[in-house]
């Protein structure tokens, strides 16, 4: 793979621009990385562990010369992120996101862009429940998709490069309308997380199980909902209060549809959850199908030892 | 580890009784292994792989001289398959279940059986999302927890027996009261099977998003529940519908919590969500200090090629 980029800058050194630090070195595809992160503890970790070829100070500094800068901070953080950065972008520069939201990301970084910039939003699919500068790694974006949202107006060239960067990592691209992003993605992300996340706290509270009787019989169902409800908490606030409408939208179809299950149960109607618990086994196929999860058992799971 | 057991029988050869014939065998726990299945389709691939020593093709006869005889079928069938057996078990044998539900079971299951046989209920906390005579494997039960739910005037010696066979499989043994086991068991598991089954459908189910978009993007949080809601539907309608009052409860429980975090995001209290999603990670670091699920990323997830 050849260099696609001279010069990459990293604003934020957590989980995501960890892993595509360690893929564009792996890949040569960009001749320079530089990052920034806000907090000093971050930017000595990535030093120490020589997470890009310079760590700067100032967001200011990183972005200079930069022919694309990655803004990979919460999605509540994107707009300062943007107004302090836009006086130091390189003309013709390409500026993408990693942001779980689009709408709401292009709404808060676009009005300070200057009109040199080429605004190309953008979301890979693609994380763990870790986070932090010691998170990443080179595989993370291999056989996931990368979502990006250009404008109608977006100058095809820089959409071609960005999508062969995200390639060059491994990533498969596609391009849709940011709103329909968002709505994708409170469907096949953001309300999973809520509910997981909701049936943990559940957990945690009821007082006539005991938490050490949680922890220990997790392994029935439980600890899957834990992994995702382990993920940053900042990260997924931010998610909630930007991706709003469409959070709502599909928790109101969620309840709807709990509220029949439960009446199910309620009235012993055998018949219509063994329909149900019988079609949800289609998608599960159709996702080992596509590539995007293993058959092995509990997901091939590593052994604790 | 010594035999424990000179003859069991094993009615029903799905995951739970074919990882039970692995475990015995490697271990060395039982003498001779027999097993019945209703369908001719699985005692004929039982036969086909060797499971056990001997696939007979009635209940009754399996049972014979059994010394330890496991219900291993769904839960609404425990009833009639203890009523079919009832006058072919040996007196003074061990009569187990592997029911997700014990209270229920022991209703449907002891009202059959002779004085002289000792009913012992038991629920091992193990399984995986496949299915079937093909799907069990030695390890299932290592470092998983199983639980018995004894009569308070049950048989001592027999209850240890059957503790040294679940030992002898790798797993740990604690015993409870069977309301509280079904109570626990509808937070850990019956319930978030529920909530992972119902968030599938209603990705099913949307117009405005396609299967394959679903599909596709599933690795953001959604895959993980598809993996829980593609178990087997006949066991799991059979637990709804026999755990129905614990599981109603703690629906009830779940949904008043998810409309405080819906509420929270309609009226954007960042904080108040910010602390319920910090909150939950606890819940993740116990469970992974117990020993019950591992730190890896993504669960050290099978890489899919």
């Amino acid at each position: 793979m050849s260099r696609i980029y001279n010069k990459v800058a990293l604003i934020g050194l957590g989980l995501i621009a960890g892993s595509m630090a360690h893929a564009m070195r792996r890949h040569g595809l960009a001749g320079t990385i530089t990052g920034y992160a806000r907090s000093a503890e971050t930017r000595a970790a990535a030093r120490d562990i020589g997470l890009v070829d310079q760590v700067c100070d100032s967001s200011a500094e990183a972005v200079i010369d930069a022919d694309l800068v990655v803004l990979a901070v919460p999605v509540g953080a994107m707009g300062a992120v943007a107004r302090e950065i836009a006086p130091h972008l390189k003309p013709g520069c390409t500026l993408t996101d990693v942001g779980s939201v689009k709408q709401a990301v292009i709404e808060a970084v676009a009005p300070h862009l200057p009109n040199s910039v080429h605004f190309i939003p953008g979301h890979p699919l693609a994380g763990t429940e870790h986070s932090g500068p010691y998170s990443g790694f080179a595989t993370l974006f291999e056989n996931r998709w990368w979502l990006i949202t250009p404008q109608p107006d977006a100058d095809a060239e820089a959409v071609t490069k960005l999508r062969a960067l995200c390639e060059g990592m491994g990533a498969n691209v596609d391009e849709m309308d940011a709103a329909h992003h968002d709505l994708v993605l409170a469907v096949v992300s953001h309300t999973p997380h809520l509910i997981a996340y909701t049936m943990v706290g559940v957990a945690d509270h009821l007082r006539r199980v005991s938490q050490s009787e949680v922890i220990k019989y997790s392994a029935s169902g439980f600890r899957d909902f834990t992994r995702i409800a382990a993920s940053d908490p900042t990260m997924w606030r931010d998610v909630f209060l930007t991706n709003k409408e469409a959070t709502l939208d599909i928790l109101g179809r969620f309840t709807e549809e709990l509220f029949m299950l439960q009446r199910a149960i309620r009235m012993e109607d055998g018949e219509q959850l063994f329909d149900y618990f019988t079609r949800t086994r289609a998608i599960r196929r159709g996702i080992i199908e596509a590539g995007q999860d293993t058959d092995a058992p509990d997901f091939g799971r590593s052994k604790v030892t």
